[in-house]
């Protein structure tokens, strides 16, 4: 059966963002550190210089077929739409190279990127969006990408079946936390690995 | 230098205590997961079974003269005093062994019991009562046992030299988490150490 995953990166206070996300800052203030870490991984595999940081984060590009994401999480504008010539943070060729799902009240034409990214943009309930996005997937996993509130609605609907988490050894202090506003649905997760690397801990949750 | 020190076991989402503490559930509920694995050390040590958490268990234990501690974490009560009879949690020989100075607007005479635990019930300010815990442990560190908003206090002031944090793979959702209510403070430490072990990881803060 296909799985909805979820893989972040997030503070050893739990912030997977700052406060004030804005065009010039897309993780808002105080992630520097935490960005640091990502990129770092991020410059390992581009030079071939394996680790168990970039086999976590190869593991979690692997057998995903389709992408949902929050409007925040797409780019910086709040509110309607007033400049739809944004396509995203991530230039002319995204790294999805699949159907992204945003959920969004504001909706617009679907915009197909290089690359095979296509973004969609639906105000359907999170479940709805979760069909379309397996249909897409077409057999593959579902990685539900973010923001911390978009990750949540899912958790907190039971939606979620894989959170993979790298902890990063930074302090945040503020922002947006990912495992926050779950409540009882807190129990229905259980920490099944924790691994320590020299640079970070990698934790999966999964269903109880 | 004596060193003002943390030492606490959190969540794997960061919580310290779960909500709606009270006496027959002095960490509030939801929190058993996390108290079970806590347990399961102390046993360990017991036995005489050496691990890393037990070394970690020991290790918060070396070397403190005093403690400083809330009030909502020497007991149940809220408000004035209505029971003077509490002594505390830890029945008739506390296991500090020391001065407990214990954080209150609701001020009553020490209390002093068997095997050289003295709690002191202060309302001065957090830095007066720290000078009184050096000048108390005589040479050793002071830790500051909780709670989180105690924790946080010391934290905010700059005053905390070390934290120590073992953090167990158990989701608690709700109730008052360690790290939090820091903001900027939090940029004023860093994640010096980092150790996973099969139960749990371990991590060090310190200031920067």
């Amino acid at each position: 059966m296909p799985k909805l995953r979820v893989h972040n990166t997030i503070s050893f206070d739990g912030f997977a963002a700052g406060p004030r996300q804005r065009e010039d800052a897309p993780f808002g203030d105080g992630f520097d550190g935490v960005q640091q870490r990502m990129l770092a991984t991020m410059a390992d595999r581009v030079k071939g210089r394996p680790n168990a940081d970039v086999d976590f984060l190869e593991r979690s590009e692997r057998n995903i077929g389709a992408t949902i994401m929050g409007r925040n999480m797409f780019g910086p504008q709040r509110g309607p739409w007033e400049d739809e010539s944004w396509t995203g943070w991530w230039g002319p060729e995204p790294p999805f190279h699949h159907d992204v799902f945003v959920l969004t009240r504001h909706l617009r034409p679907a915009v197909r990127m290089e690359g095979g990214t296509t973004f969609h943009f639906t105000d359907e309930p999170i479940e709805k969006v979760l069909e379309l996005a397996f249909a897409a997937a077409d057999g593959q996993d579902v990685r539900v990408a973010g923001g911390p509130s978009t990750v949540q609605q899912y958790m907190r609907a039971g939606l979620v079946d894989e959170v993979h988490l790298t902890v990063v050894p930074v302090m945040v202090g503020a922002g947006e936390r990912l495992l926050d506003n779950l409540g009882e649905a807190a129990h229905s997760y259980q920490v099944a690995e924790l691994v320590g690397t020299p640079a970070s801990v990698h934790a999966q949750l999964t269903r109880v």
